[in-house]
């Protein structure tokens, strides 16, 4: 068990989801990803799909005017989607221990909570490996996918927090998954957990 | 016992030197950290001063100029250290396992060896109150010296990189010093080789 609550960011294909999810099960504590999403939808009452597509896309897109049948004003749609989620992410958090991935959780909680800062990443090449291995992309895609949907989170970090979404000093621990592969990271987090005990 | 060299660049006042010494010592391994000069000194005829200079400040500067008695042409005497720092580092790799601190060795490195690259950071305020408590910086300076050093050592990088220094995709272990403490930090690292066996 653990008294923290984890915060892991991750690039896109580098197994950051499931090493969030193989921690949460070692400490025996939720885990939280896309069950954010579902939280965000009730409780504002937006459309899962219009979130889920917030998420991956920059604010101001083209998507988010034709997901409102017009209706979106300025920046009103993309504020209004991370508003809900940083309430979501604060009422999880106050439930106690447990893991959260991605929405830059660990810029959400920074003033309240005494969180641990994970960032997962790996080299291009494993990470459209990944891609087409565990997600089903094309091969001729793989690239592409990986490289746009990465853009997007540095994009929407930098609007969102000010913050560089690949500076470490952002972070408590990054890891490449690729050099210590997926349960190697597990051991890792947990060793980091039990020093700061 | 390890069979990879460990290389740790870090941030001024993080303890990443002490980290790194505490891991060689754990290990049973060479450390090289100032030595590196020593050796650089005796390779290239450059004055132990002169070597220590160029590591702390940018390229182009008046310091140069005045150390070399005015006989400084262009960006020879940086780019000719940096060789030389550049060929004892291969010297000291091709011996075997080793830890070694600071000069871009990660970067230096990369095409030949399987290195662990890691790098250690903290928070501003305990890097001014490390540069106070272990390198008897006066309280009023401390602020400008870390944010200096820390300033050129991003120069440097970028300068003879190509590379952030801030860059998590550089490292495969970030680790922040104030969270861990300075023996969490060497355990975490431990454990990392542990995981790459």
């Amino acid at each position: 068990m653990t008294d923290k609550i984890i915060t892991i960011s991750r690039e896109y294909g580098s197994g950051g989801r499931t090493i969030g999810r193989k921690t949460a099960e070692a400490l025996g504590i939720p885990f939280y990803d896309k069950e954010i999403i579902d939280l965000s939808a009730q409780k504002s009452g937006f459309d899962k799909l219009i979130i889920e597509s917030h998420e991956e896309n920059i604010p101001n897109s083209f998507l988010y005017t034709v997901a409102m049948g017009g209706y979106y004003v300025g920046n009103m749609l993309p504020d209004q989607i991370y508003q809900t989620e940083y309430n979501v992410i604060h009422e999880i958090a106050e439930k106690g221990p447990c893991v959260i991935v991605g929405r830059r959780a660990n810029y959400i909680l920074s003033d309240k909570y005494d969180t641990l800062n994970i960032f997962i990443h790996a080299d291009i090449e494993a990470r459209c490996r990944r891609a087409v291995e565990e997600y089903g992309a094309d091969v001729k895609d793989a690239r592409k996918i990986v490289e746009t949907i990465d853009k997007q989170r540095a994009k929407h970090t930098s609007h969102f927090t000010g913050l560089k979404w690949h500076d470490l000093s952002n972070y408590h621990l990054c890891l490449d998954s690729e050099k210590l592969g997926i349960d190697g990271c597990v051991s890792v987090i947990m060793k980091t957990l039990e020093e700061l005990k």
